[in-house]
């Protein structure tokens, strides 16, 4: 029996070792808020003044919790709140960064509000600002800044989610009456779950494929009416168009989700979104952008800001579950165990350390790697990144970044949350202690705006394609098509991959013996082996992928047999830009401020780096970059931080800033 | 770079190597059915009859829903097929096997029904049956079989669930009065979360601490009326009786959970339910059990049916998530991956296929350890098995078992729904697509009936005492104390952990390195992976426990420390019965019964194997039992056994038998 696979236990309880660092609340919460403390103020006011619609939620039938919620909307908006990303002569902010402050912190709240905020002034507005010029800002943007003209994003059909390309809605121009002629083709072809179109939708953007003169050109979007308004206020729906009700939803349902079906609807030739393509009087078809699958990314590139904001609220959702389950477990006791008077905290066991302050340390890591995907999407849509080549690469970067973050904040809420309630147990079931809304509400952002496998693979394709830059223009969907082309063009061939290799050699500083001796708390360890894992099983990828073809397979299934590697490339790449986010933003940390901060969030920090790792130890194994004492002994200091980070747990979820309204029950957290 | 980094790809499909074969669906249900597949067959006629349940969860507000659930309760108990576990003298079905299919089956349909079953026929009925004697038989039993006598488990209280020994309410014996007098004590003593008592139950079975001349005997059980219903069925708390409705649940809306406070409640002596203690009318106080300790785990014991009953409830909710999603995986295309004219199913797609394949394999595996677990439980509670010390060993054996798989199978259920939910997308995400309510109704079963961690600690607890016959008292949330115990008393002495580790090598058979050779889909090379791991595991927890406890540590603290290896033991043993559950049966199917079913369950057996394998490979690679080249060659066997079960995934979620009419939505599922 081998010595090492019986740890010693500490005599000693880790404080008495080393200093307690203590967290000094009001100081961290400014580090979290960041530059834009002020509308996260602002949206945490409004949460508070509003708090009633959380028992609202539960109180309210759903056609007047609709309404409510749709109230609530206005509302804010004539704060200011959900305008930010306007510009100023529509009304709105003019700080893109702003509205992606204010969008997150909103996700403390009631989830249908966030999500109708969404609808209306990300989606449906971003579409108008994006993809819009002059002629359709000047028409709708002041009216759905306020709020008075609300819409839809009718993107989603029944049949297709994630292949949005093979939409099946068309737009056919007939040039004789100057006008586009909407139609749905085909039974799945209907829009479907599109928000505001059950009820309070009067315009929608339509995505539809367009033909011109019987040529095909893709995808483009288009304004369309969907629901008249009599002036006694009752709607009905416009000429051609059929508007159903999704019904009711596992959550939000302050949100009128529904489908549409169009038959013939005609709209004015000035109805396209022609920002980047137009069609003139006479049927011409041009666009700045020649190749089609290029134009058509480049304008889904705009609407990446959707993405952002989910992500975002994913994160925000989470430290609401945390906050709670972290203050219960700190009330409730249960079981006497160091003392024969007292039961004992439930965060004094070891179990429900292990099962929290992970998570806990995650999420900060999540929200620093959130500043930095909305740091960066402020910079593209604020025109300070160029159209240059550098600029282009920027955008690629952050479309990927978005995605993954996307991806990774959501399924952290998914998974936070559960843990969360079933650390209160029965009371964590009850609705007034906000998990159930939580759960229900947040549930679909792991597959809207994106499913999270499929933005995965959009990440793996970017990794993949950083290396044969003619690829730029892949599809979102591409991957399939990436590995057909392979098997015609050989991208990747012997001699990139042999490059790769040998990039993934020179990722360790000090030699390939370097990350034996390093140790386990030093972050640039921790990095080293995230950026060497991620090259790694890209270079695997690409090997496989190549070998697959080369020995005649479908191109399709050798794609089906990686597919479970390419997500676990895209997941290590992602994993790695939120450790470093992580890691930089508590290196800039000036270290003499007067409080221990830095300290507390370099323990954090520490904690996730050592639990990611821990979490895929199996794979570093494998690959013998991890021996088994050094796994043993990350094992070991994952426990020892939970027991350091235990002290701390309270002030750290005090610094998220959750209003203590949102948490409702006073009961459960004390 | 190691060659083994990089697997070749097969070139052909494993079908065109190895014979594929096909499923016998009627055979294949029968078999899981087993000896009752009448009274299944029962509980799935009345499913479909009231199959108008899963629309009024929807349609009706919270108060209707309640009275709906128990009209339908009602009338699936007047066919007979609530009351199998009765004595036939009541009305009942005599045979408790009979009860835990009908129960199990019955989580096909609506939960709340599921659940109000439960508490008034498992919960309240149980504890009238096991803890009280023929004068609460002859009193309560025939109304309470056919439910016109509703009641209630009042055990739980807001401030003490898993530590039930330390229950706030008392009651007091007034022998002047010859009465017990019932109060709740302190702010967090009431009861809560309890079945029927908002509204419909008028009888509760109250757990409290019980005090006789002075003296306190620790919990008992009584009969107390808490509401009294006048002629016209309107009704009131009765007298010295608080009741408050729990409110809106995350789930589970159609049961009526309340909360209860006693004010000096009267009730007569006979209201003690008590085969296991009584108290006589001038207050002597006597039991057949001495050690009060185990007085009250007897009467623990014989409650554990709840416990069989959520387990197999939690694989069976499984099952209609996994026959949805296969379903809808097999109708739902999305890109064009294979072919460049049709989009390719989503089950054709590798990743799809290992989301979903190896959760169908492990519900079989599940669905075939319920099976024991309830055969052992019908063996128990049918008389025969007796009081000999086998007999008792058979009783802790069992209760442990139900514990484990109450844990194992209420977690797979929520990770199931989880995972088939985001497979379907948004079309998951509305209601008529059943996972709104499969995941919020059973979201509680990983904390009702008994936590799963706590469960699992009592697992724990029943494998370290396994080598102290002394310790077989131990209360179940004795861990904490059992640590305590081994500080003073050193039971695990560092003679019998030596014995522990050369039982752990003697579990091999072929010697030490057998496994390094055995192929793979081998059952014996699995199980006897799992045995050595979990024998490893467990010794490494006493050593460590003794450890911490001779360097002076405070014993829960040494506890606290290990508590994760503590559960991770409890789970390597639940896992190991589990997959023996499986391996034999499929052992023991014929080989020549004229269809392929016992090969299609032997692919299913080694995909559930290999996925328990693969999730705990660092640990095993970490333990010397593993070595990277076959840890690749078992995720590769993964791959290539879930191309191999895919061809079969209809028939195999097919063979559930999950009524049409439970799937609802016919656009899903096709």
């Amino acid at each position: 029996m081998a010595s090492d696979t019986i740890e010693p236990v500490d005599a000693q309880p880790d404080a008495a070792r080393h200093g307690q660092p203590t967290v000094d609340v009001p100081a961290l919460t400014a580090l979290l808020d960041g530059r834009y403390a002020e509308v996260r103020q602002l949206v945490r006011k409004n949460l508070v003044d509003y708090a009633s619609i959380l028992t609202d939620a539960e109180t309210l039938d759903r056609s007047a919790f609709r309404d409510r919620v749709r109230q609530v909307v206005l509302e804010m908006a004539a704060t200011g709140q959900t305008g930010m990303g306007f510009p100023k002569e529509y009304g709105g902010g003019g700080d893109v960064g702003a509205s992606f402050a204010a969008f997150e912190t909103l996700a403390f709240g009631d989830l249908s509000v966030l999500v109708k905020v969404g609808v209306q002034f990300g989606l449906f507005g971003g579409a108008i600002l994006q993809l819009g010029t002059e002629r359709h800002h000047e028409k709708y943007l002041e009216d759905l800044v306020t709020g008075r003209l609300m819409g839809c994003f009718a993107m989603t059909e029944t049949g297709h989610g994630s292949n949005v390309q093979a939409l099946g809605t068309v737009a056919t121009y007939d040039a004789a009456a100057g006008e586009f002629v909407i139609s749905t083709t085909g039974p799945d072809a209907n829009k479907d779950y599109i928000g505001n179109a059950a009820e309070h939708g009067e315009l929608a953007v339509v995505f539809a494929q367009l033909e011109v003169a019987g040529e095909a050109h893709g995808v483009h979007a288009f304004v369309v009416p969907i629901r008249t308004r009599a002036e006694s206020g009752a709607s009905r729906p416009a000429p051609g168009v059929r508007i159903e009700d999704d019904g009711l939803k596992m959550g939000l349902n302050g949100v009128d989700n529904g489908r549409l079906w169009f038959d013939g609807v005609r709209v004015p030739r000035e109805a396209l979104l022609n920002r980047f393509a137009d069609v003139s009087e006479d049927g011409t078809y041009s666009s700045p952008i020649d190749n089609p699958n290029r134009r058509f990314f480049t304008m889904l590139g705009t609407l990446i800001q959707g993405r952002v904001c989910v992500g975002g609220a994913g994160i925000n959702a989470s430290k609401v579950a945390l906050a709670i389950a972290v203050r219960y477990a700190l009330k409730r006791r249960q079981f006497e165990a160091t003392s024969p008077d007292q039961e004992e905290l439930l965060l004094d066991y070891g179990q429900h350390q292990r099962r929290l302050l992970p998570l806990l340390a995650q999420t900060y890591a999540l929200h620093f790697a959130q500043e930095v995907v909305a740091g960066h999407a402020h910079g593209v849509f604020s025109g300070e990144v160029g159209d240059d080549e550098a600029g282009q690469k920027f955008r690629r970067e952050l479309e990927s970044r978005a995605a993954g973050t996307k991806a990774l904040g959501t399924w952290h809420a998914t998974r936070t949350i559960q843990e969360c309630r079933e650390a209160c147990g029965g009371a964590g079931y009850l609705a007034e202690n906000r998990f159930a809304a939580l759960k229900a509400d947040t549930d679909v952002f792991t597959t809207f705006e994106g499913d999270n496998t499929v933005l995965l693979q959009l990440v793996a394709k970017g990794l993949l394609t950083d290396y044969s830059s003619e690829f730029e223009e892949l599809d979102q969907l591409g991957m399939v098509r990436f590995v057909a082309s392979l098997a015609v063009e050989t991208v990747i061939e012997r001699t990139s991959v042999h490059k790769l290799f040998e990039r993934v050699r020179d990722l360790l500083p000090g030699g390939d013996q370097w990350d034996q001796e390093a140790g386990v708390l030093d972050s640039d360890y921790q990095l080293a082996m995230l950026r060497w894992r991620e090259e790694h099983i890209l270079a695997g990828v690409a090997r496989r992928l190549k070998r697959g073809i080369e020995a005649g397979m479908n191109p399709g299934e050798v794609f089906s047999r990686v597919q479970d590697h390419v997500i676990h490339a895209a997941r290590a790449h992602v994993e790695r830009l939120v450790l470093e986010a992580f890691v930089e933003k508590v290196r800039a940390m000036p270290d003499d401020d007067g409080h221990d901060n830095k300290v507390a969030l370099g323990l954090l920090c520490n904690l996730h780096a050592l639990s990611l790792i821990e979490a895929d130890r199996a794979w570093f194994m494998e690959h013998g970059r991890l021996t088994v004492m050094r796994s043993k002994e990350i094992s070991r200091r994952i426990g020892s931080l939970c027991r350091r980070v235990r002290p701390l747990a309270r002030e750290l979820v005090d610094a998220f800033g959750v209003p203590e309204e949102m948490l409702r029950s006073k009961e459960l957290v004390g």
